[in-house]
């Protein structure tokens, strides 16, 4: 397969956007994306769209040739991909593979989500759908219950404590503050993230991710166009996905992902890389105890150590290893299927210098862990930078 | 890219199955095909997998990583795409990609849909969220509505008779005789069919595939494993996808896809051939009308001399251009996300010799035509004998 870059990435405003649809926010991030590139929509081979169910949330399933329709490319292949939360890592592995085996030269891939329709307890219901229906969902599990069992088991496996776990909405809260696109520009405490309103036990309201509506996008296409490309540009080192149960019951161990420590070292391999190589992480905090989890799976931190990554600032934007700069799921916001696609636009305007007031010095590689259902499906993405 | 080929394809009983989830349906097609491939379960790479819509249907999002679950497969990628009743056709398509690219050695293509769980009032409610939402899902259309309108276009442009689609569904019901896993098993007549309930005028039931339960499953390798294989094999000789317009009122022709033509084409092209080269077709006979338009579309029939083809006796299965000799989604029974896997494999299983009383003569190159939602995505595979 041929080597493939990143030449425009486009990203909406993440929150309660009221009344508009994902086909119009996806339009609106690819047409920034688009213009970044300097390519034409005409230039465009293909299109992926991760979504998780524009059907429950919009009332509209086949959406994806809903996105080439409302863009003008008539009649350009689209296709929607959906893997729960991953939907949109998945969205862009596979514009990675169209142009990489020499299918397309110009892949656009997209990912979006218009969550804030429904009432709250229904989308609690349509996400809880993401896990074991006939063993989970039916008995009345929902992704709190679940991640609290995690947590609850990494504690006492670990030691890992309730404050480790708020020093990571703290860390994330605080990092979304620079970023002008995230849901929330609210620096919280740690004892504010402890004492707010008990969830699913032990997880708190600030270890959980909000409900939110965005899109995000990024055009794919050769390394040999991208890097004479006369503008930004980074090159995919690799890109990797694993899948693991349904149920929580059939896995060995609570206290991480087996997923992820497939994708992980899978990425690495492809990429002839190792931890020590990458300089920044985009991973899936939907609850605090996943980027703990995250950390640790992938193999930046010892499994039981990553809970004091966050507490000794470590992992803040000017610590050894920045994590969620962007302000992560929990902070950004986490609009389903656009999280995937959203993380390497982060990772793309970092090793791009386009990340403002939260640019990092000096950075080289970095790398984004996409997470679906309780961790069922993972990507994992593995960047550099192109110039 | 490199060559692909098929070494084993499994399918289930179409119809009303009962108590079992689509997650079972596939387990069952998947392990027929592995048989059929002399590969185990961990010898498969990637799984793909076409479901239109199990969160409606079973309640069950993140479908995807439940097959290799169920399969003993433990962590293998698993993906879902949906592209409305080309779920499948995706499915098989993508299998294609991940082979061809050389990502993949081994994957397994699987579609299925367990749909009579619902109200057949659910289901159709169901199915028109496949079409544009704002423009024609609100204002309340449905897909019988939606052909209708095609259908009666198709009237006045070129004379088509309600005899002439009456004909494709005698003709598919006959075929269906003789294929021991559709769902009808029951001559009709032309007079039987035209005088049937009226459904959305000018299309009686008859003019419409029914609602059903199944699976279909395809093993996908490299050609040169493939010629090896000590067992049936086929050449995929091309593949290709095109999309269109949302809303029919944005598209120039109510006679015919664009989709379709820019498909058939593409595959053409990719594969080296014409239509004067292929032998069979498994067309996408959602409706009566949607069969004449396919086989005018894809350039075996002039516009408007479709209608003629199945009255006259030339798309039977000893006629010169055989159309749906499994029974077609009329009578063999269209369970969404399993068509377009389920086309592939019967024209693996004629290709192969492996079609029983329907064994059609002769036969070195067989292709497919599977459409979703209004003709918004249209995917076409070419397939050539491979002994």
């Amino acid at each position: 397969m041929r080597e493939v870059g990143i030449i425009g990435v486009g990203h909406t405003k993440f929150g309660n956007l009221g009344r508009v649809t994902s086909r119009e926010l996806i339009t609106a991030a690819a047409l920034e994306a688009l213009e970044m590139s300097s390519l034409s929509k005409d230039d465009i081979d293909a299109v992926y769209a991760g979504l998780l169910s524009p059907d429950i949330f919009e009332h509209q399933m086949h959406a994806a040739p809903g996105i080439p329709d409302y863009l003008g490319m008539k009649n350009t292949p689209s296709t929607r991909l959906e893997a729960a939360c991953a939907s949109g890592g998945l969205s862009v592995m596979h514009g990675i593979i169209g142009v990489a085996s020499g299918l397309y030269d110009h892949v656009l891939s997209v990912g979006a989500e218009k969550m804030t329709n429904l009432p709250t307890s229904h989308v609690t219901e349509a996400l809880a759908m993401c896990a074991d229906d006939i063993y989970e969902v039916a008995p009345g599990i929902t992704f709190p219950g679940a991640f609290a069992m995690m947590a609850r088991r990494h504690e006492h496996e670990f030691g890992t404590t309730p404050e480790m776990r708020a020093a990571v909405a703290v860390k994330n809260h605080k990092h979304a503050m620079e970023n002008e696109l995230a849901q929330f520009h609210k620096e919280i405490t740690i004892e504010k993230a402890m004492n707010s309103l008990m969830i699913a036990d032990p997880l708190t309201l600030y270890d959980c991710s909000p409900i939110t509506d965005g899109a995000a996008a990024v055009v794919i296409v050769p390394w040999e166009v991208a890097k004479h490309h006369d503008g930004p540009k980074v090159k995919v080192k690799a890109f990797a996905q694993a899948s693991d149960t349904m149920s929580l019951h059939d896995r060995p161990d609570l206290t991480g992902f087996m997923t992820t420590k497939i994708a992980a070292r899978t990425a690495f391999e492809r990429a002839g890389l190792t931890p020590k190589d990458i300089d920044f992480l985009e991973v899936h905090d939907c609850f605090t105890i996943a980027e703990i989890m995250a950390i640790e799976d992938m193999g930046f931190y010892e499994k039981g150590e990553g809970g004091k990554a966050a507490l000794n600032g470590e992992t803040y934007r000017d610590g050894r290893l920045p994590v969620n700069v962007s302000g992560g799921l929990k902070a950004k916001g986490h609009p389903i299927g656009a999280t995937g696609v959203s993380q390497v636009v982060e990772v793309f305007k970092q090793l791009s210098g386009l990340a403002h007031e939260r640019q990092l010095d000096d950075v080289t590689y970095g790398m984004t862990q996409n997470l679906g259902g309780s961790g069922s499906t993972i990507v994992c993405h593995i960047l550099e930078r192109g110039d």
